[in-house]
């Protein structure tokens, strides 16, 4: 969805600080560190899953829209090219048969069970929130320095091959008058989700319990504010679970990998 | 790069009697063809070189931007439900260890040699053909009822697993004074190649002599006007032969897949 080519010469020493506190160890939500610098999700598969997941992107750009992949082998992404995809987000987890098994600041002993691992880098709206705040809209969880929540919503994607399953959503509480500037600034980012998916409503996409996300935290909703809606990144996991993918590495929702991409790269005007 | 959620509702008359002029065997450039219809390039390859060739799109979306991918031994697309493609492009060529071996307007036998092929269908800037023409801006090629001019360049692409090649751009001789505007109005369009790659110096990316197109027909540069390039659904040809791939199917350069998809369903703003 990006071309790369024009990525060489940024001053990315924000986000390379940020990378090396997480190699050494730190875990905590990214949303609002190295504030103009993309975030991204990541998913890890063997070899033999890659097409099938590229192709479940392809056909999920709003969930999945996909920033890099790297080789089959190699724990480096153009997105950052100093960083080792093993160490550098503040916590992973380790997916077996389907099931989270284990979660892990150090994906390293993980990422040597299998020699041909691939890694997709996708898209996360934290990318867009910088430019909301400077819009004068307030993200809650930044506010209350909480993780965004997130949730399993009924909504299936397009399947793709031995892949299939419910697109996950994150929400922001907005006020009601600013609702058309936050789809208007959002939908200026297609490649790290664009615009909302859905807005109020939240029974009518399977949320039965806005104070019970399945990922994050819960954040308060004002008088005047409306839930609105972005697919969400964390969508690949609810995927491994569906499928039951043997074997994965992913990134824990909400703590993300912080690339040298810088947000103003990612607009489309 | 798009979702395909939202197209059943379409009436897509013209697009549908297109189609059934060339399954019938008529063979045209489509350019100017079912005005206000997305067309596309096309490019079939045994499901071998399948994830190969998602990843060379996804590392080269302004060459490469894929609007769908269909499963492995079908011959539909969602982009026209009713289409067969194996019949319903004008001329499709027959590839064999990278060198181009037949023509034909049907594609059935050649099709029936691979049991799990899988179709890539990528954007084609004729779609913004007409909004650009709706703007006042002359597009030579459809004037002159003639096929666009398109070239090989120097560029190369970022090259996926066994796949490498250089970039194929499409021409198109611009007023000075309208090229801003060129640029903006294609740029509005990612989905199918956006803005320019190159504007003037055709010499810069590899061009020698603008009369010698490798693809298409030269067109007329006007004094006061100036060569702008665009990256092209073509670029999978010069992968082809590039990598010598065993098999594949294409169109031939500037007889498109004519979809039921609207452009408007394409433009980002």
């Amino acid at each position: 969805m990006i071309a790369l080519d024009h990525l060489r010469h940024v001053n990315a020493a924000p986000a390379r600080s940020a990378r090396e506190r997480y190699r050494a160890g730190r875990i905590e939500p990214t949303s609002g560190v190295a504030p103009g610098f993309t975030q991204a999700n990541m998913i890890v598969l063997p070899r033999d899953w890659a097409f099938d997941f590229l192709l479940y992107a392809q056909r999920n750009p709003k969930a999945c829209p996909v920033l890099d992949v790297s080789d089959p082998g190699s724990h480096t992404t153009l997105l950052a090219p100093d960083a080792d995809l093993r160490k550098d987000i503040p916590l992973y987890r380790i997916w077996r048969d389907g099931t989270l098994a284990e979660e892990t600041a150090d994906a390293t002993a993980a990422w040597a069970e299998h020699p041909d691992l691939v890694s997709f880098l996708i898209g996360c709206s934290f990318t867009f929130e910088t430019p909301m705040v400077e819009a004068g809209i307030e993200i809650r969880h930044m506010t209350d320095k909480s993780n965004v929540p997130m949730y399993l919503t009924n909504k299936a994607c397009r399947p793709a091959g031995r892949l299939h399953g419910n697109m996950v959503v994150s929400m922001r509480p907005i006020p009601a008058s600013r609702v058309s500037d936050a789809a208007t600034i959002s939908g200026r980012f297609p490649a790290v989700h664009g615009a909302p998916v859905h807005v109020g409503a939240p029974e009518e996409i399977g949320i039965k319990d806005l104070s019970k996300p399945e990922f994050g935290d819960p954040v308060r909703i004002e008088p005047g504010e409306v839930p609105v809606f972005w697919a969400c990144g964390v969508t690949p996991q609810s995927v491994i679970a569906s499928a039951k993918l043997p074997f994965a590495i992913t990134h824990s929702p909400g703590l993300m990998l912080v690339t040298d991409l810088r947000n103003r790269q990612l607009a489309v005007l």
